[in-house]
C-alpha cells in the first residue's frame, strides 16, 4: 500500500498477477511498489485452484504510463508468472464488504430494509448491532456505506476488488507477461 | 505470503490489523512476515470508512505461540494502530470468490442449478463460459469449487477472508495492541 488513498473507479486500474506460491513473493512485490512510489489502493492475495499458484489482485491509482511502468517492473520479479491489466469495460469486478452497524431494536427494521434494497445479507444480529454482508462494485458498496453511516458504523472491512475478464465479448486483455514458471 | 499453502480453517487464524494509510506499511508488514518465516495463507488490504486508515486481514497458519510471536512483531511496527486476533467461534468470516467455468449451452442449466444451491450469482454469461460469484466460508467455497471443477475451471479468483467479531455474545477479542496512532 504505497498510499491507499481513496480514488474513484475511473482513476484506478486492476492488475491481476499470477504468482508462484512461494515464500517472499508478497514481500518482493510490495517492496517494489514501495520503492518506486506506486500507489496501491487495495490488494487481495489468495490461493487459486492450483495450490502451487496464488493470485494477487492489485487495484492501483495511475494512468497508462504508470501502469506500464508497474507491469515492466513486476515483469522482472522472479515468481511472477503472468500479469493481466484488466480493462474495466470487459471485465467483471467485485468486492466484499462487512459492516457492523449500531442497531438497537427501534432502528433494526430500517437497516434490514436498506440491506434488502442492496441485496445485502444480514449475517449477525446482536442486541445493539447488526453485521451486514454485501458484494458489488465500489459504487454500490459506497452507496450502502453512505446509507448505513448515520446509524453509526462500528466496524467496516473490505476485501479489495477482484476481477475476471468477461466471456461475453473478445476480451481486450493486455497480457503483458506470460512466461513459464521459474523452476 | 510467506507460503500460501492451503490449510484447513482449523489450522488458520485471522489477524485483523488496523494500520495508518501511509506509504510502505504493506512492505513493512510483508517484509516482517518473510524475514520471520511466518506463513500467510491469504491477505486482504483495503481502506476502511476512515480514509486515513486501512485494514489488513491476514489469514495465517499457526498455533497460539506462532500467532503470539506475529502479534508481538507487528506490535513493533510503526503505523500499526491495532491488532485483533479474531476467534472463529465469536466472529463472522467471509470470503468472495469469482469462478469462470466452461459452459457450452448443453451444460449451462446444470451450472446455473449448482450456483442456485450455493446461493451464488451468475454474473456473466458468454458463449462458452459463465462467471459465478459466491461469498461464504472457506468450506462453502471449496464445496462449490469441487462441483464446478468437472466442467472446467477457466479462472478462479478469491479475495481471502475478512472477519468481524459478532455482536451476539460478549466477543472474546484478544486485543493485543491498541495504542494511539503515531503522529
Amino acid at each position: 500500500m504505497s498510499s491507499l488513498e481513496i480514488a474513484t473507479q475511473n482513476e484506478t486500474r486492476i492488475l491481476s498477477v499470477l504468482v508462484e506460491n512461494k515464500p517472499r513473493v508478497l514481500a518482493r512485490v510490495s517492496g517494489l511498489f514501495a520503492r518506486r512510489g506506486f500507489n496501491i489502493h487495495s490488494l487481495a492475495v489468495a490461493p487459486t485452484d492450483d495450490p502451487e499458484r496464488s493470485r494477487m489482485t492489485i487495484v492501483v491509482a495511475g494512468d497508462d504510463a504508470t501502469v506500464e511502468q508497474m507491469t515492466k517492473q513486476l515483469n522482472k520479479l522472479i515468481n511472477v508468472i503472468k500479469i493481466t491489466d484488466l480493462d474495466p469495460e470487459v471485465s467483471v469486478q467485485r468486492e466484499l464488504m462487512l459492516v457492523q452497524v449500531k442497531a438497537d431494536p427501534s432502528v433494526r427494521a430500517q437497516i434490514i430494509e436498506i440491506a434488502g434494497v442492496f441485496r445485502a445479507q444480514v449475517i449477525d444480529v446482536g442486541t445493539e448491532t447488526l453485521i451486514v454482508e454485501c458484494t458489488g462494485t465500489p459504487e454500490k458498496l459506497h452507496g450502502l456505506e453512505d446509507l448505513l453511516r448515520p446509524y453509526g458504523v462500528v466496524e467496516l472491512v473490505r476485501t479489495g476488488r477482484i476481477a475476471i475478464a468477461r466471456g461475453t465479448k473478445a476480451p481486450k486483455l493486455k497480457a503483458v507477461k506470460n512466461k513459464p514458471a521459474a523452476g
